[in-house]
């Protein structure tokens, strides 16, 4: 969600005539009305999505999207014969240039080229559709579990590995200035494969960017949200083909790769607002309507239809229209291509934005057409909510249906703990019971272990200006985050202690330093950091590689004590014997805690040892914990 | 829940030979451990629980808990024969001086009396068990909903209409004494008759007293939590005959009763605890061990023994033993007193006191069992936790159950409108969206309607007090309460804007002023009361009066919008065509609200009238609200 800068067409990869804007777009940021009607274009198909499919998919069903200037008047056919491809149905927009064709691809169809033709007043018209094999690479689409520890990014912000593609002919947006904080900045692909070291210096597993696909919007357009294409990485990143040896290497070096994805809304200069297939593929209204951003309006069995349609249809803003997806063709539209994403990279998982602003059914649909596809896909969205029972909504649960909705999503980003943690770190009045609170809501998840847990995000003030700066109170999130449940996601820059506030946004996606050629200070060094921000980076780099190499931090049970006098206790367990225990003091001053409590976890432990700083703790009857201090403790017989 | 008064024995109607105290307990206020030994007791059949039963229950089974020196060495049989009645089975207890006995009681059986027979050393034993026919009256067990208007009351605070009744022989405090909190102070069942007309000019319909069962404690026993004999009525209140005359009147002035219970513990000074049937009758702990208050051990996935434990076993208090419902007879011994008071009194409904605190299995078993024998039956539980989920977790909810616990108690006391209401009503930062929060979170429950909504109680700080004593907020609140959705319920004398903060416990627990022969002032009546009491009465009268008249206020649907600028508005209405519009400005200054956004609801009406005041409201295309108010608007075409 980043509702404050989204501002947005379709990747040039192909010079796309562009048609008449149908959609009524008040804002200065929207593409300009144009001319009442297109130049007369030559006929041609310029462009099919998806771009292209393969053979041997367990959905034989195809449905494709035609674009060319008066393709809607044709008939579509196979061009001789294409043994196991058929033409099943075609349909015809309100706008001209756009054809829906349905194929049925049968299992016993062959990769290479599908002639088809689109035949009409005048010339027949060719084009060859590649269908291609799938590959059988094993290292793909690996899932996202517990197991893992994410690193969340911004490509733009986090390093430039590659200055020759930081300008793109063509693009609306025309300069780099990294002192502008809406610009872009010239991060890349390369800048992150630049840093894979670094990043498995830190126990990292998985990486996670905002997205990667198209954004060519005149303005802000560097933070991802606004996509103009479906089917194109932005060239500013690398190219599509990059995008795809990127997972490569990042699975060649034991990093997953999360796709940040958006349903909800695409940007203003997307082709699919400058020549809209229909007028039903965007929410319209008769002024620009903004999203009332409260998702209680779904679910409340006392709901205005005048709540539920400006949540589900408003626009998240000016530049970002609101995908119409109880469209079935736009549904289909969607579905497919994020099919697509997944063979034709190979990504692990996919993490979706503004999840609960999609329409339900969609959800379901979507959800259930990619799992149905891929097992081993992971999925995690973004429902930024007030309640775990609002939040676990929106993810597996044990609730039953609500109006027809049952979320198959796997898991979700767990913004009560996130506001847990920040309340337990807080100088004054910290509140340990919050984050006891914030787990115990789990009952409601199928589970909770998919959910992941973080301490702030790109939308968020920084988690160290949040408490003040305070490196040690910094470190009990560092160990919280490491050691609970969940898949624990570290936002870029927060191991080196890199602050600001969100308001104004913006200061919170400030460039990783060393990420550029000629930076003056290079933060992926230790030479680079000061003392302090390597005490940060050593404490994350500690605990996270010990999370690495110790299975029970990734997938052992967890039991946690009701928190007594500010002090939140809990422990993870595994079957072979391995125990680690957590303990937070989150009050300000040192607490005598009585072990005894933990009789059922320490039984037959007699010590501990500090897993970052090694020190030993020879008494689990009775323990004297410093304030503001927590600590991971290894047991031992 | 009175955790911090309850303090606590069969009553004396028979004169019971005390056993030995089993239970180490430890507190000041618990029995004195008694010499090691009873006295010899000549032989006999003192008692006989459930006291009597009826012919004609759904179930055929009775179990008889059989109390008499010796007793469990005797064999019970039915001397000569009983058609339709015959004895299935006996069983000793680790106490001697208990039996229990199982009848099977067919639906040809006639009432009688039951020639029991126990057979043993020395002279056989007899007992007339009485078997009654059940009332056929249509006025009993009518149920409670959204249709009613609670005012729920202490029946020690409420008044005193018969004040030979204060002090009775035999029990163990002495005295009556006004001028103490803790003392009990007289009031009783003939001075809530005597109120039923003040009731029924506020628009009630139901009575809901604080429990009225015997608390035969040596010291603060006025509250009822602290039962100590599941058979009787405080005879401090009325006889148990009384009581059932009680339940008749309220029915022949429409008004129903609703019959508080605590299903999780008993007076310390209950025979049950001082001669015990069994060890396990109740927890034991080797020394007193406190609940942890803390239900959100019972279902989270990641909770230790420990904590659970503490929250189910652990006791109230020091004076109540927390009763041990996994023990099959205990069990039963519960389900029937409830069933035995229901046929017994024809109450409406069950208050059912510290609801989670109970073991769940009990919970489910005790539920079912009087649901199937009537169906009729209010229920709705106190289950004072934080958030809406946790709430729904303790009444029939959308979830699936969650370790075999499902809840199927109709409704609870809804504590988060209950905060929600304060939060609205503060004088600084009010929080309206709260209030549409709380409603929103219904989707959870199977039917929250049967919800009783509140702004205070006996346990927490009289809203008047909370809200700084301001009458106009007090007049919103008074509007929320009876227009939301759900059972409203008034604490006594919130109408007439008592006051207190309940630390310390007790304050909000004062004599209603005038409910006592002689009192200074009578607050009862107009004259008895200053202007700005009579102007908080009239409201409520106003309202609750409408309310009773008109059934869009008690079952017409209900929809909220969104909460802006801290307007909250919501409409009931109903397929009859009637529609009120409830529109509450929390905010101090004055607000201009967008009419046309309730479209939906509006349509068709032109004007609303004030149901309260008059006062009429002819555009409702543009309101005007001023701070801080609420308006009550019946629609007009």
């Amino acid at each position: 969600m980043t509702r404050l800068l989204r501002i947005s067409a379709w990747l040039p990869l192909l010079l796309l005539p562009l048609g008449a804007a149908v959609a009524p777009v008040s804002a200065a940021d929207n593409p300009p009305a144009l001319a009442p009607a297109p130049p007369a274009a030559k006929a041609g198909v310029t462009r099919i999505d998806p771009t292209f499919w393969w053979v041997g998919m367990k959905n034989p069903e195809l449905q494709l999207l035609v674009y060319g200037p008066g393709i809607g008047q044709r008939t579509a056919a196979i061009e001789g014969s294409y043994p196991g491809v058929t033409v099943t149905g075609q349909q015809k927009l309100d706008n001209p240039n756009y054809l829906v064709v349905n194929l049925r691809v049968e299992p016993t169809a062959k990769a290479g080229k599908l002639p088809l033709s689109f035949a009409g007043s005048g010339k027949k018209l060719s084009y060859q559709y590649e269908l291609r094999a799938r590959s059988t690479d094993p290292s793909r689409v690996q899932g996202v579990s517990s197991a893992d520890f994410i690193y969340f990014l911004m490509p733009d912000r986090f390093s430039n590995g590659n200055p020759k593609n930081d300008v793109v002919k063509g693009l609306r947006e025309h300069t780099v200035a990294r002192d502008t904080m809406y610009a872009r900045h010239g991060g890349d692909l390369q800048g992150i494969v630049n840093h894979f070291d670094y990043l498995k210096s830190l126990g990292v597993t998985a990486i996670w960017p905002t997205p990667v696909t198209l954004n060519d919007m005149p303005k802000a357009s560097y933070h991802g949200y606004a996509l103009t294409d479906y089917y194109a990485v932005d060239p500013r990143y690398g190219s599509s083909e990059e995008y795809v040896q990127f997972v490569q290497k990042a699975h060649q070096n034991g990093l997953k790769v999360i796709h940040d994805v958006v349903l909800n809304h695409i940007g203003s200069y997307s082709q699919l607002q400058l020549d809209p297939p229909a007028k039903d593929w965007v929410h319209q209204w008769p002024k620009f309507t903004r999203s009332n951003y409260n998702s209680q309006a779904l679910n409340d069995p006392y709901r205005a239809q005048y709540d539920t349609k400006r949540y589900n249809d408003g626009w998240f803003d000016t530049s970002m229209p609101d995908v119409n997806q109880s469209n079935p063709l736009v549904s289909k539209y969607i579905i497919q291509n994020f099919i697509w994403w997944v063979e034709y990279t190979g990504l692990d998982a996919y993490r979706i934005d503004t999840y609960p602003y999609s329409e339900t059914k969609f959800l379901m649909d979507w959800g259930q057409a990619l799992l149905d596809e891929y097992p081993r896909l992971g999925m995690f969205g973004e429902a930024w909510v007030g309640s775990t029972a609002q939040q676990a909504f929106f993810a597996r649960n044990i609730f039953a249906p609500v109006d027809g909705f049952k979320s198959n999503l796997p898991g979700v980003l767990d913004f009560q703990s996130q506001g847990a943690i920040q309340d337990a770190l807080k100088k004054d009045n910290p509140n340990a019971t919050r984050l006891y609170d914030a787990l115990q809501g789990d009952w409601m998840y199928e589970d909770a272990t998919r959910n992941v847990v973080f301490m702030d995000n790109h939308d968020m003030s920084r988690v160290y200006s949040v408490i003040d700066e305070d490196l040690g109170r910094m470190k009990m999130g560092y160990a919280w985050l490491l050691t609970t449940r969940g898949i624990p996601q570290l936002y870029y820059g927060t191991e080196i202690l890199m602050k600001n506030f969100s308001n104004p946004d913006g200061k919170v996606r400030e460039d990783f330093p060393g990420g550029w050629p000629g930076d003056k200070v290079n933060k992926f060094t230790a030479a680079g950091r000061t003392p302090q921000e390597n005490e940060a980076f050593d404490y994350v780099s500690k605990l996270g590689l010990y999370r690495k190499a110790h299975p029970v931090l990734q997938t052992g049970k967890l039991m946690q004590f009701i928190p007594q006098d500010g002090v939140y206790t809990y422990f993870r367990y595994d079957a072979a014997g391995n125990t680690v225990l957590v303990m937070m003091n989150t009050a300000a001053s040192a607490k005598t805690v009585d072990g005894t409590r933990f009789a059922e976890r320490t039984q037959g432990y007699s010590s501990g040892v500090d897993v970052v700083t090694g020190a030993a703790v020879n008494d689990l009857k009775s323990f004297n914990i410093p304030g503001q201090t927590a600590w991971v403790l290894e047991l031992k017989k």
